[in-house]
Protein backbone atom coordinates (compact mmCIF):
# COMPACT_ATOMS: atom_id res chain seq x y z
CA UNK A 1 0.00 0.00 0.00
CA UNK A 2 1.22 3.32 -0.87
CA UNK A 3 1.74 6.02 2.02
CA UNK A 4 -1.60 7.55 2.16
CA UNK A 5 -1.18 11.54 1.34
CA UNK A 6 -4.23 12.74 2.79
CA UNK A 7 -6.19 14.78 0.02
CA UNK A 8 -8.76 17.09 0.87
CA UNK A 9 -10.80 20.12 -0.28
CA UNK A 10 -9.89 23.82 0.04
CA UNK A 11 -11.74 25.83 2.86
CA UNK A 12 -13.25 29.12 2.69
CA UNK A 13 -11.98 31.02 5.87
CA UNK A 14 -14.08 34.53 6.89
CA UNK A 15 -12.74 36.99 8.65
CA UNK A 16 -15.46 39.90 9.36
CA UNK A 17 -15.00 42.33 12.42
CA UNK A 18 -16.14 45.74 13.05
CA UNK A 19 -13.47 48.12 11.61
CA UNK A 20 -10.79 49.18 14.11
CA UNK A 21 -11.18 45.68 15.62
CA UNK A 22 -7.59 43.98 14.36
CA UNK A 23 -9.24 41.88 11.59
CA UNK A 24 -6.81 43.20 8.28
CA UNK A 25 -3.66 43.01 10.32
CA UNK A 26 -4.79 39.57 11.71
CA UNK A 27 -5.40 38.29 8.11
CA UNK A 28 -1.89 39.86 6.86
CA UNK A 29 0.04 37.53 9.77
CA UNK A 30 -1.90 34.68 8.73
CA UNK A 31 -1.16 35.01 5.15
CA UNK A 32 2.65 35.38 6.08
CA UNK A 33 2.37 32.33 7.76
CA UNK A 34 0.51 29.67 6.01
CA UNK A 35 1.93 29.79 3.07
CA UNK A 36 -1.52 27.09 1.95
CA UNK A 37 -3.81 30.37 2.50
CA UNK A 38 -4.16 32.97 -0.30
CA UNK A 39 -6.33 35.85 -0.40
CA UNK A 40 -9.09 36.60 -2.47
CA UNK A 41 -8.75 39.09 -5.13
CA UNK A 42 -12.07 40.68 -5.31
CA UNK A 43 -13.23 42.79 -8.55
CA UNK A 44 -14.23 46.06 -8.44
CA UNK A 45 -15.43 49.36 -10.51
CA UNK A 46 -13.31 51.92 -7.98
CA UNK A 47 -10.76 53.83 -9.92
CA UNK A 48 -7.04 52.24 -9.00
CA UNK A 49 -5.04 54.31 -6.33
CA UNK A 50 -1.90 55.48 -6.50
CA UNK A 51 0.29 51.76 -5.09
CA UNK A 52 -2.44 49.30 -5.97
CA UNK A 53 -1.51 46.78 -8.21
CA UNK A 54 -4.27 45.21 -11.10
CA UNK A 55 -4.37 42.06 -10.13
CA UNK A 56 -2.82 41.86 -6.57
CA UNK A 57 -5.21 44.92 -4.89
CA UNK A 58 -8.12 44.09 -6.92
CA UNK A 59 -9.14 43.46 -10.66
CA UNK A 60 -10.32 46.74 -11.52
CA UNK A 61 -12.99 46.66 -14.00
CA UNK A 62 -15.73 48.61 -15.52
CA UNK A 63 -19.24 48.56 -14.49
CA UNK A 64 -20.50 47.06 -18.11
CA UNK A 65 -18.13 43.80 -16.94
CA UNK A 66 -19.00 43.82 -13.52
CA UNK A 67 -22.53 43.54 -14.58
CA UNK A 68 -22.03 40.50 -16.98
CA UNK A 69 -20.25 38.58 -14.14
CA UNK A 70 -23.14 39.21 -11.93
CA UNK A 71 -25.48 38.12 -14.81
CA UNK A 72 -23.89 34.78 -15.77
CA UNK A 73 -23.48 34.08 -11.65
CA UNK A 74 -19.76 34.55 -11.74
CA UNK A 75 -19.82 36.32 -8.50
CA UNK A 76 -20.05 34.56 -4.88
CA UNK A 77 -20.77 37.95 -3.88
CA UNK A 78 -20.89 41.71 -4.49
CA UNK A 79 -21.96 44.77 -2.78
CA UNK A 80 -22.04 48.38 -3.49
CA UNK A 81 -19.98 50.51 -1.42
CA UNK A 82 -20.51 54.48 -1.88
CA UNK A 83 -20.69 54.58 -5.60
CA UNK A 84 -18.67 51.62 -6.29
CA UNK A 85 -19.37 47.90 -6.97
CA UNK A 86 -16.92 44.98 -5.40
CA UNK A 87 -17.34 41.22 -6.27
CA UNK A 88 -15.50 38.13 -5.73
CA UNK A 89 -15.03 35.75 -8.62
CA UNK A 90 -16.15 32.26 -8.50
CA UNK A 91 -14.04 30.61 -10.91
CA UNK A 92 -10.49 31.33 -9.00
CA UNK A 93 -11.99 30.23 -5.28
CA UNK A 94 -13.56 26.75 -7.17
CA UNK A 95 -10.05 26.18 -8.60
CA UNK A 96 -8.22 26.76 -5.16
CA UNK A 97 -10.29 24.71 -3.63
CA UNK A 98 -10.66 21.79 -5.40
CA UNK A 99 -6.42 22.04 -5.61
CA UNK A 100 -6.79 21.77 -1.70
CA UNK A 101 -5.50 25.25 -1.42
CA UNK A 102 -7.48 27.72 1.41
CA UNK A 103 -9.56 30.97 0.29
CA UNK A 104 -8.89 34.23 3.02
CA UNK A 105 -11.91 36.49 2.79
CA UNK A 106 -11.89 39.70 4.06
CA UNK A 107 -15.85 40.65 4.04
CA UNK A 108 -18.57 41.80 6.05
CA UNK A 109 -21.58 40.39 7.04
CA UNK A 110 -23.40 40.76 3.95
CA UNK A 111 -20.41 39.84 2.05
CA UNK A 112 -20.66 36.21 4.44
CA UNK A 113 -24.11 35.61 4.23
CA UNK A 114 -23.99 35.74 0.51
CA UNK A 115 -21.35 33.24 0.81
CA UNK A 116 -23.49 30.86 2.98
CA UNK A 117 -25.96 31.07 0.59
CA UNK A 118 -23.93 28.87 -2.12
CA UNK A 119 -21.29 27.36 0.16
CA UNK A 120 -21.57 26.80 3.35
CA UNK A 121 -19.85 23.86 3.30
CA UNK A 122 -16.80 24.98 2.29
CA UNK A 123 -17.40 28.14 4.82
CA UNK A 124 -15.35 28.71 7.83
CA UNK A 125 -16.81 31.71 9.46
CA UNK A 126 -14.71 33.87 12.50
CA UNK A 127 -15.72 36.85 13.65
CA UNK A 128 -13.28 39.34 15.60
CA UNK A 129 -14.17 41.55 18.01
CA UNK A 130 -12.56 44.32 19.79
CA UNK A 131 -11.50 43.70 23.44
CA UNK A 132 -14.13 46.75 24.94
CA UNK A 133 -15.94 49.87 23.95
CA UNK A 134 -12.82 52.12 24.83
CA UNK A 135 -10.52 50.38 22.70
CA UNK A 136 -12.88 50.35 20.50
CA UNK A 137 -13.05 54.42 20.18
CA UNK A 138 -9.03 54.45 19.96
CA UNK A 139 -8.54 52.50 17.28
CA UNK A 140 -11.57 54.22 15.11
CA UNK A 141 -10.71 57.52 16.10
CA UNK A 142 -8.00 57.45 13.64
CA UNK A 143 -6.63 61.08 13.19
CA UNK A 144 -6.61 63.73 15.81
CA UNK A 145 -8.65 66.07 13.45
CA UNK A 146 -11.65 63.63 13.23
CA UNK A 147 -14.46 65.16 15.16
CA UNK A 148 -16.63 63.16 17.24
CA UNK A 149 -19.67 63.40 14.47
CA UNK A 150 -17.16 61.09 12.56
CA UNK A 151 -16.01 59.11 15.27
CA UNK A 152 -19.78 58.54 16.20
CA UNK A 153 -20.69 57.33 12.54
CA UNK A 154 -17.80 54.66 12.68
CA UNK A 155 -18.94 53.42 15.85
CA UNK A 156 -22.65 53.31 14.27
CA UNK A 157 -21.51 51.39 11.69
CA UNK A 158 -19.27 48.66 13.76
CA UNK A 159 -22.52 48.75 16.28
CA UNK A 160 -24.34 47.31 13.01
CA UNK A 161 -21.51 44.89 12.16
CA UNK A 162 -21.38 43.72 15.49
CA UNK A 163 -25.22 42.71 15.79
CA UNK A 164 -24.26 40.35 13.28
CA UNK A 165 -21.79 38.24 15.72
CA UNK A 166 -24.23 35.08 16.04
CA UNK A 167 -24.02 34.12 12.08
CA UNK A 168 -20.42 33.17 12.78
CA UNK A 169 -18.84 29.60 13.55
CA UNK A 170 -16.18 31.26 16.32
CA UNK A 171 -15.83 34.29 17.60
CA UNK A 172 -12.56 35.62 18.73
CA UNK A 173 -12.25 38.52 20.95
CA UNK A 174 -8.80 40.58 20.05
CA UNK A 175 -7.16 41.32 23.24
CA UNK A 176 -3.71 40.59 22.08
CA UNK A 177 -2.49 40.53 18.49
CA UNK A 178 -0.25 37.61 18.79
CA UNK A 179 -3.24 35.28 20.89
CA UNK A 180 -5.59 36.49 18.07
CA UNK A 181 -3.60 35.16 15.18
CA UNK A 182 -2.37 31.94 16.85
CA UNK A 183 -6.32 31.52 17.59
CA UNK A 184 -7.70 31.82 14.07
CA UNK A 185 -4.44 30.13 12.71
CA UNK A 186 -5.22 26.77 15.39
CA UNK A 187 -9.13 27.40 13.62
CA UNK A 188 -7.18 27.23 10.29
CA UNK A 189 -5.27 24.00 10.76
CA UNK A 190 -8.27 22.26 13.28
CA UNK A 191 -11.03 22.50 10.11
CA UNK A 192 -8.50 21.26 8.01
CA UNK A 193 -8.88 17.61 9.96
CA UNK A 194 -12.87 17.52 9.98
CA UNK A 195 -13.89 14.74 8.46
CA UNK A 196 -16.38 16.12 5.63
CA UNK A 197 -13.15 17.98 4.29
CA UNK A 198 -11.36 15.01 3.71
CA UNK A 199 -11.24 13.35 0.31
CA UNK A 200 -10.83 9.56 -0.38
CA UNK A 201 -11.04 8.57 3.64
CA UNK A 202 -13.72 6.32 2.91
CA UNK A 203 -11.15 3.85 0.09
CA UNK A 204 -8.79 4.65 2.69
CA UNK A 205 -10.16 2.94 5.86
CA UNK A 206 -11.71 0.46 3.57
CA UNK A 207 -7.87 -0.61 2.59
CA UNK A 208 -6.70 -0.87 6.07
CA UNK A 209 -9.55 -2.90 7.46
CA UNK A 210 -8.95 -5.52 4.32
CA UNK A 211 -5.37 -5.37 5.13
CA UNK A 212 -4.42 -4.32 1.40
CA UNK B 1 -16.04 48.36 31.20
CA UNK B 2 -13.76 45.75 32.73
CA UNK B 3 -11.80 44.28 30.87
CA UNK B 4 -13.29 41.23 29.16
CA UNK B 5 -12.44 37.78 30.25
CA UNK B 6 -14.02 35.18 28.40
CA UNK B 7 -15.61 32.52 29.92
CA UNK B 8 -16.39 28.98 28.50
CA UNK B 9 -17.75 25.75 29.29
CA UNK B 10 -15.43 22.94 28.75
CA UNK B 11 -15.32 20.48 26.53
CA UNK B 12 -15.03 17.10 26.40
CA UNK B 13 -12.52 15.70 23.53
CA UNK B 14 -12.53 12.08 22.89
CA UNK B 15 -10.02 10.18 21.02
CA UNK B 16 -10.45 7.22 19.65
CA UNK B 17 -8.33 4.71 17.04
CA UNK B 18 -7.40 1.04 17.09
CA UNK B 19 -5.23 0.36 19.32
CA UNK B 20 -1.84 0.72 17.67
CA UNK B 21 -2.58 3.80 15.89
CA UNK B 22 -1.05 5.94 18.44
CA UNK B 23 -3.40 7.74 20.53
CA UNK B 24 -2.31 6.69 23.92
CA UNK B 25 1.02 8.18 23.00
CA UNK B 26 -1.00 11.52 21.45
CA UNK B 27 -2.94 11.68 24.63
CA UNK B 28 0.02 11.59 27.11
CA UNK B 29 1.34 14.73 25.13
CA UNK B 30 -1.52 16.41 24.96
CA UNK B 31 -2.14 16.54 28.57
CA UNK B 32 1.49 17.40 29.21
CA UNK B 33 1.24 20.51 27.14
CA UNK B 34 -2.15 21.82 28.20
CA UNK B 35 -2.56 22.91 31.97
CA UNK B 36 -6.48 23.59 31.12
CA UNK B 37 -6.91 19.89 30.27
CA UNK B 38 -7.08 16.54 32.16
CA UNK B 39 -8.29 12.87 31.49
CA UNK B 40 -11.28 11.46 32.95
CA UNK B 41 -10.98 9.16 35.27
CA UNK B 42 -12.89 5.89 35.13
CA UNK B 43 -14.32 3.52 37.59
CA UNK B 44 -13.13 -0.47 37.07
CA UNK B 45 -14.11 -3.39 38.92
CA UNK B 46 -10.95 -5.13 37.84
CA UNK B 47 -8.35 -5.57 40.86
CA UNK B 48 -5.57 -2.63 40.67
CA UNK B 49 -2.34 -3.79 39.30
CA UNK B 50 1.12 -3.11 40.85
CA UNK B 51 1.92 0.46 39.83
CA UNK B 52 -1.75 2.03 39.75
CA UNK B 53 -2.84 4.54 42.03
CA UNK B 54 -6.08 4.46 43.46
CA UNK B 55 -8.24 7.68 41.43
CA UNK B 56 -5.23 8.85 39.36
CA UNK B 57 -5.42 5.47 37.00
CA UNK B 58 -8.68 4.23 38.12
CA UNK B 59 -11.26 4.74 40.78
CA UNK B 60 -11.12 0.77 41.86
CA UNK B 61 -14.57 -0.41 42.89
CA UNK B 62 -16.61 -3.66 43.56
CA UNK B 63 -19.43 -4.72 41.54
CA UNK B 64 -21.76 -3.64 44.22
CA UNK B 65 -20.71 -0.09 43.77
CA UNK B 66 -20.47 0.08 39.83
CA UNK B 67 -24.24 -1.08 39.83
CA UNK B 68 -25.36 1.50 42.03
CA UNK B 69 -23.31 4.04 39.63
CA UNK B 70 -25.24 2.55 36.75
CA UNK B 71 -28.77 2.38 38.73
CA UNK B 72 -28.28 5.99 39.71
CA UNK B 73 -27.16 7.66 36.17
CA UNK B 74 -23.70 8.51 37.59
CA UNK B 75 -21.98 7.19 34.69
CA UNK B 76 -21.75 8.94 31.30
CA UNK B 77 -21.09 5.83 29.74
CA UNK B 78 -20.08 2.23 30.74
CA UNK B 79 -18.66 -1.12 28.84
CA UNK B 80 -18.00 -4.73 29.86
CA UNK B 81 -14.80 -6.04 28.59
CA UNK B 82 -13.61 -9.38 29.32
CA UNK B 83 -15.47 -9.76 32.99
CA UNK B 84 -14.61 -6.74 33.90
CA UNK B 85 -17.05 -3.55 33.68
CA UNK B 86 -16.07 0.12 33.23
CA UNK B 87 -17.38 3.67 33.36
CA UNK B 88 -17.15 7.12 33.41
CA UNK B 89 -18.33 9.00 36.69
CA UNK B 90 -20.58 11.84 35.73
CA UNK B 91 -20.17 14.34 38.74
CA UNK B 92 -16.85 15.23 38.06
CA UNK B 93 -17.13 16.08 34.19
CA UNK B 94 -19.91 18.09 34.62
CA UNK B 95 -17.63 19.95 37.12
CA UNK B 96 -14.80 20.17 35.12
CA UNK B 97 -17.11 21.49 32.15
CA UNK B 98 -18.85 23.76 34.59
CA UNK B 99 -15.36 25.50 35.77
CA UNK B 100 -14.48 25.81 32.00
CA UNK B 101 -12.42 22.74 32.21
CA UNK B 102 -11.48 20.27 29.35
CA UNK B 103 -12.01 16.18 29.71
CA UNK B 104 -9.79 14.05 27.38
CA UNK B 105 -11.59 10.42 26.85
CA UNK B 106 -9.65 7.57 25.39
CA UNK B 107 -12.58 5.77 25.09
CA UNK B 108 -13.94 3.17 22.04
CA UNK B 109 -16.60 4.13 19.53
CA UNK B 110 -18.96 2.63 21.76
CA UNK B 111 -18.14 5.11 24.52
CA UNK B 112 -18.32 7.57 22.21
CA UNK B 113 -21.74 6.91 21.18
CA UNK B 114 -23.01 6.68 24.74
CA UNK B 115 -21.53 10.38 25.84
CA UNK B 116 -22.89 11.59 22.42
CA UNK B 117 -26.38 10.22 23.33
CA UNK B 118 -26.07 12.49 26.29
CA UNK B 119 -23.64 15.03 25.54
CA UNK B 120 -23.30 15.69 21.79
CA UNK B 121 -22.83 19.41 22.34
CA UNK B 122 -20.18 19.53 24.52
CA UNK B 123 -18.29 16.33 22.53
CA UNK B 124 -15.40 16.56 20.15
CA UNK B 125 -14.72 13.34 18.75
CA UNK B 126 -11.32 12.90 17.31
CA UNK B 127 -10.33 9.60 15.39
CA UNK B 128 -7.11 8.83 15.07
CA UNK B 129 -6.36 6.12 11.94
CA UNK B 130 -2.64 4.55 11.58
CA UNK B 131 -0.84 5.47 7.98
CA UNK B 132 -1.04 2.01 6.48
CA UNK B 133 -1.99 -1.56 7.52
CA UNK B 134 1.65 -2.42 7.41
CA UNK B 135 2.41 -0.13 10.15
CA UNK B 136 -0.52 -1.37 12.29
CA UNK B 137 0.37 -5.05 11.98
CA UNK B 138 3.56 -3.54 13.20
CA UNK B 139 2.60 -2.09 16.33
CA UNK B 140 -0.15 -4.87 16.74
CA UNK B 141 3.07 -7.24 16.73
CA UNK B 142 4.01 -6.14 20.29
CA UNK B 143 6.09 -9.35 21.42
CA UNK B 144 8.40 -11.01 19.32
CA UNK B 145 6.41 -14.32 20.86
CA UNK B 146 3.06 -13.06 19.30
CA UNK B 147 1.37 -15.65 16.90
CA UNK B 148 0.14 -14.66 13.51
CA UNK B 149 -3.37 -15.81 15.35
CA UNK B 150 -2.76 -13.89 17.80
CA UNK B 151 -1.78 -10.69 15.91
CA UNK B 152 -4.96 -11.37 13.33
CA UNK B 153 -7.49 -11.41 16.09
CA UNK B 154 -6.02 -7.90 17.02
CA UNK B 155 -6.28 -7.01 13.80
CA UNK B 156 -9.89 -8.24 13.33
CA UNK B 157 -10.74 -6.02 16.50
CA UNK B 158 -8.65 -3.00 14.85
CA UNK B 159 -10.87 -3.35 11.65
CA UNK B 160 -14.18 -3.51 13.85
CA UNK B 161 -12.82 -0.26 15.50
CA UNK B 162 -12.19 1.39 12.48
CA UNK B 163 -15.38 0.85 10.82
CA UNK B 164 -17.12 3.65 12.63
CA UNK B 165 -14.59 6.81 11.82
CA UNK B 166 -17.84 8.45 10.25
CA UNK B 167 -19.44 8.86 13.84
CA UNK B 168 -16.37 11.56 14.81
CA UNK B 169 -15.79 15.33 13.90
CA UNK B 170 -12.23 14.74 13.00
CA UNK B 171 -10.05 12.42 11.37
CA UNK B 172 -6.01 12.17 12.38
CA UNK B 173 -4.32 9.85 10.14
CA UNK B 174 -1.26 9.71 12.45
CA UNK B 175 2.05 9.75 9.89
CA UNK B 176 4.08 11.43 11.92
CA UNK B 177 3.50 11.75 15.82
CA UNK B 178 4.90 15.50 15.87
CA UNK B 179 2.19 16.29 13.43
CA UNK B 180 -0.74 14.28 15.01
CA UNK B 181 -0.40 16.12 18.25
CA UNK B 182 0.36 19.46 16.56
CA UNK B 183 -3.23 18.54 14.88
CA UNK B 184 -4.85 17.32 18.06
CA UNK B 185 -3.61 20.27 20.14
CA UNK B 186 -4.73 22.64 17.30
CA UNK B 187 -8.61 20.83 17.40
CA UNK B 188 -8.35 21.55 21.01
CA UNK B 189 -7.93 25.50 20.83
CA UNK B 190 -9.90 26.06 17.61
CA UNK B 191 -12.89 24.95 19.39
CA UNK B 192 -12.50 26.56 22.76
CA UNK B 193 -13.63 29.62 20.36
CA UNK B 194 -16.56 28.16 19.02
CA UNK B 195 -19.30 30.49 19.36
CA UNK B 196 -21.53 27.80 21.25
CA UNK B 197 -18.92 27.37 24.31
CA UNK B 198 -18.36 30.83 25.07
CA UNK B 199 -20.22 32.23 27.72
CA UNK B 200 -21.94 35.76 27.84
CA UNK B 201 -21.11 37.17 24.63
CA UNK B 202 -24.66 38.57 23.92
CA UNK B 203 -24.29 40.67 27.12
CA UNK B 204 -20.51 41.52 26.30
CA UNK B 205 -21.33 42.43 22.70
CA UNK B 206 -24.70 44.63 23.65
CA UNK B 207 -22.21 46.33 25.80
CA UNK B 208 -20.06 46.92 22.94
CA UNK B 209 -22.83 48.14 20.67
CA UNK B 210 -23.99 50.35 23.23
CA UNK B 211 -21.14 52.17 23.97
CA UNK B 212 -20.78 51.20 27.80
Amino acid sequence: MEPYVPKRRGLMLVLSSPSGAGKTTISRRLLERDSNLSMSVSVTTRPKRPGEVQGRDYHFIDLGRFEELRAKRELLESAKVFDHYYGTPRAPVEQALEAGKDVLFDIDWQGTQQLAATARADLVAVFVLPPSTAELERRLHTRAQDSAKVVAGRMARAADEMSHWREYDYIVINRDLDDSVAAVQAILIAERYRRDRQIGLHEFVKGLREGQ
